[in-house]
């Protein structure tokens, strides 16, 4: 069976990818990375998606991020924006994450013997993110294959992106029709520790917006 | 002034790479990263090198590695060679750690508004690494100016790696110009807790070998 390494952030996007690559025949390795972040709840969503998904291995890599700062996600000085005003990158985009995190799938891709990463990026709901856009996964996917041995024998390696094109409103119809259960799920950028949702911040209103749009009920619990 | 950011792994290499650096003018922002290697001993070195070289800052970053193995240097099942006779990637090689390390160091010129990046990595002793040939570097500086916010606002990020092409032996000599104190470096694979070197391990082999070349005594004391 054919192995696949899976970002696994505990949110809606990477628990739909996840659900794909399993729906693909992929034995799926999740990987989460403790970087720090704001949310912590996000990583307990990880771990129990990881197991309501089947994944055949699922691991927590903690890494500080905290030590660079220049997120509202890792740097309790900054705020998580509200107002859905922004034109410009958020606040919220942490410098490099999905490079890093993409190096750690690499990594482990590697030690496994595995050619094939899944990463839930969307390029429609977060334009803003420089990491998110297909041009950036081209150009890992490209380095990637020149960093490894595997790439030196000839063995490609591939970048899935399954949500790369879709809406809030076509990942969450995806999920669903793959069986996500989107309650084990966390979004919201300052979730309190029982994962209890703001409803205000940038992430939760796209979330409900993509609820609403899908005409499904969100099963997560909000505070706003 | 401006600002780059080093790698520095605590190794002869890099303390040179450090050097050359700043010679050039760049206020040295130093990364190190703790990622479960073998020789904890060469962190302590990075510390020393930081200082003595005049680094703005130094962080040592801790990683866990060790997690997915699959080298010599971060699986302690794995024996570090000795032979000399690898004419394949060599067992020493840790999967996509220099993809992992530039991008910490990515992360963390986006959030010094740095765009220099120095690394140490040299094609001509370890042509068997793949994350250590210039395609390589090529692909990650292109890939590292489609990931961040600096990129997209035009202002290109550059991965100096000046010692590339140099042998062992030239590397020692622009250290030694340089005013680099090699007593401070650890480059064995399996240096005690004191920084003793083995003097028998591939990268001891190499030092010695760079050092005897250069017709300068190695400062650094050899068990073997």
């Amino acid at each position: 069976m054919k192995k696949a390494v899976v970002l696994l952030s505990g949110g809606l996007d990477s628990a739909t990818a996840l659900a794909i690559a399993r729906d693909q025949g992929y034995q799926c390795y999740a990987l989460s990375i403790d970087y720090g972040q704001r949310h912590r709840s996000e990583l307990v969503a990880a771990r129990k998606v990881a197991q309501s998904l089947g994944a055949v291995a699922h691991q927590i890599i903690k890494l500080d991020l905290t030590a660079f700062g220049g997120s509202a996600l890792t740097d309790q000085t900054i705020e998580v924006p509200t107002s859905g005003a922004e034109t410009d990158i958020p606040v919220t985009y942490v410098p490099a994450r999905n490079t890093i995190m993409l190096s750690l799938a690499l990594a482990w891709a590697e030690t496994l013997q595995c050619q094939d990463i899944f990463v839930g990026v969307n390029a429609v709901d977060y334009s803003g993110y420089p990491d998110c856009r297909p041009e950036y996964i081209q150009a890992f996917e490209k380095m990637a294959n020149l960093a490894t041995k595997a790439g030196i024998e000839g063995k490609k390696l591939t970048i899935h992106t399954p949500l790369m094109h879709l809406s809030k409103k076509e990942i969450i119809k995806a999920g669903l029709a793959l069986g996500v259960d989107f309650s084990l799920t966390v979004s919201c950028y300052q979730a309190d520790e029982m994962g209890h949702a703001c409803g205000v911040c940038d992430s939760c209103r796209i979330r409900k917006a993509g609820f609403a749009a899908a005409g499904k009920c969100d099963p997560v619990s909000y505070l706003a």
